[in-house]
């Protein structure tokens, strides 16, 4: 775990070394995603009328990391490694969920492209991609609903629809962060934070509930997932212009071309001079102006300001308190394995 | 009842006559409307973002019949008279569904006015409209979440779940039909149902589930509610062309200027001659026509057909059936009084 704390910015991360023999009964990453599929491949949407339904397929095979159900699968595994299969209603739950929120935020951004192929309001048209979105919402609190387990259902739905509202409420702050200029690195923070890092932090607690867990592991995942959600987010946004451009799997400088106020934007300018910022806000407005340029001269400016290190910072800040909470969590070493290497596929992604 | 069952087109239908005192418990209409205000009053859209919530408190203070959610309070007084506020949750969860239904339809319909008030993608623009629906749909589980009595609680979220998937479902219908030129009448009562009356039955459905009434009698609500909500649907049809024009609030006509496969036109296409037939297509396809004159010549050829006499005899078939389901219900006729009174209100309404 040393190792994957020393985390670098452009330096390879270790496993960690466990000395711990890995429990038998816990299945690893490459399991957990054949056991997801498997599942995914027995639940389509197969109801008609197929123009709703086809494309919320769609969105569902277009693969992913499946990032979300594997939290909550690892999180209940952590606790009941025997029972995987009652955690599978809410593993697809939270993936149903989160491809909604693909769907509907692709139209607002009026993006083309999601995992390299048409969206679904380019495929079909905005109409379908809203409806087809309402009814994967509705189809997450089904799939939830077929967890067995009376107990702990109520709080499972009440857990998912706060995730759910502050996913929305982290959306509408990113659309509103559009038409400011004064958005301030701490409401940048949060935005990520309820935008992205909720749904990871609710995933693993959602799973932790189901299991049965102690409330303080419970807690400890949760805020585990929230806070290692910020880092990855923080590190999406380095890597969007700093990344590999072989291994990133996007352009490289999308964020800038988009004049989109990530956070190395947000600290570029508040670090920089009067006259650095006024050349920064210029580049932010243009839209114009050659696009490789403009990548090229922004990128310097924030290698000049140190802007990649005081973001890698940041994001081993938030790093370092996820694993803080994980530390408290009273169980074997190896039972934390699967989220450290989750972790480092996330953060270590360029190279 | 018998003179509400004899209800024709055109006539008015007399208050049916009780043999029982009422139930001084039960509220009638007009208190069980200021309760469900009292309540909204009381639990508006308060958080941030402001953006993602002034949307959600704009379509709800618009105003309505506010049908659903006095369909869910009626029946749960109908059993349990003395614990009315133990029903809200669930009266304002269908009434916050039913508006987020509005918003995401008026978009897809591309609608400007709801309730002679611009909608929400027209005040705002389509995004916001987007995201406050979803966030609606997501406040009206938290709002189910509300209801105390942990042993109905998980009934009532699948049935919640079961009814608005069905409404999307309804929803995709609508549109396909829209592009569709061989719409059968069995297809389009199938339509209306899911579209409309489902979230009527529904509404019953989880206010007796939520009293703790018989199984007998909540299924019985549930079928006097889908009923209904088809003879609802056919009565709107038939006065959306047929209706008075200084009672029936929308622009007589409205149906035929948009060439919508209603009831009346389907069944036209269906009693035509191939001379009416082709005709009545000719109309349906052109969108360059005097709109008035196009209104003039459809319904002409309607009342030729005589299809608001065969209209009314099919919403009438619904309402019987519906009106068996209700006598069905081992409760005192006075407690069936306020659905007597809610359908007349709804079917009388051109006069």
């Amino acid at each position: 775990m040393r190792e994957l704390r020393s985390l670098q910015l452009g330096k390879k991360c270790e496993r960690p070394i466990f000395t711990h023999k890995p429990n038998t009964t816990m299945k690893d990453l490459s399991a957990l995603r054949q056991v997801l599929e498997a599942y995914q491949d027995k639940h389509p949407f197969a109801r008609e009328p197929r123009e709703l339904y086809a494309p919320a397929n769609y969105i569902m095979s277009l693969g992913g990391k499946r990032l979300r159900p594997l939290l909550a699968l690892i999180a209940y595994q952590m606790f009941r490694p025997d029972e995987l299969n009652q955690a599978m209603p809410i593993a697809y739950a939270v993936e149903v969920f989160h491809n909604f929120t693909l769907v509907h935020d692709d139209i607002m951004d009026d993006a083309p492209l999601r995992r390299g192929k048409p969206t679904v309001h380019t495929k079909w048209d905005s109409n379908t991609a809203i409806l087809s979105g309402d009814v994967m919402l509705i189809a997450a609190y089904e799939s939830l609903m077929q967890f067995k387990g009376e107990e702990q259902l109520s709080r499972l739905i009440r857990v998912f629809n706060r995730v759910a509202r502050e996913v929305c409420e982290g959306q509408q702050m990113d659309m509103n962060f559009e038409v400011r200029d004064d958005v301030t690195i701490a409401e940048y923070l949060r935005m990520i934070e309820l935008k992205t890092a909720v749904l990871l932090g609710g995933s693993l607690e959602m799973g932790a509930i189901g299991a049965g867990a102690k409330e303080q592991d419970i807690t400890n995942l949760s805020e585990f997932g929230r806070n290692i959600g910020i880092a990855f987010q923080l590190q999406d946004d380095i890597l969007d212009t700093f990344g590999d451009p072989d291994k990133f799997g996007k352009k490289i400088g999308g964020d800038i071309v988009q004049n989109k106020k990530t956070f190395l934007i947000l600290k570029a300018i508040q670090q920089a001079t009067p006259e650095q910022r006024e050349k920064l806000e210029g580049y932010m407005q243009s839209n114009g102006m050659d696009e490789q340029q403009k990548i090229t001269e922004v990128t310097a400016m924030l290698r000049e300001l140190r802007i990649p290190e005081l973001a890698a910072t940041e994001r081993d800040r938030f790093r370092d308190i996820a694993f803080g909470h994980l530390d408290q969590i009273q169980i074997a070493h190896e039972e934390k394995d699967l989220l450290y290497q989750m972790t480092e596929m996330v953060i270590s992604r360029e190279h």
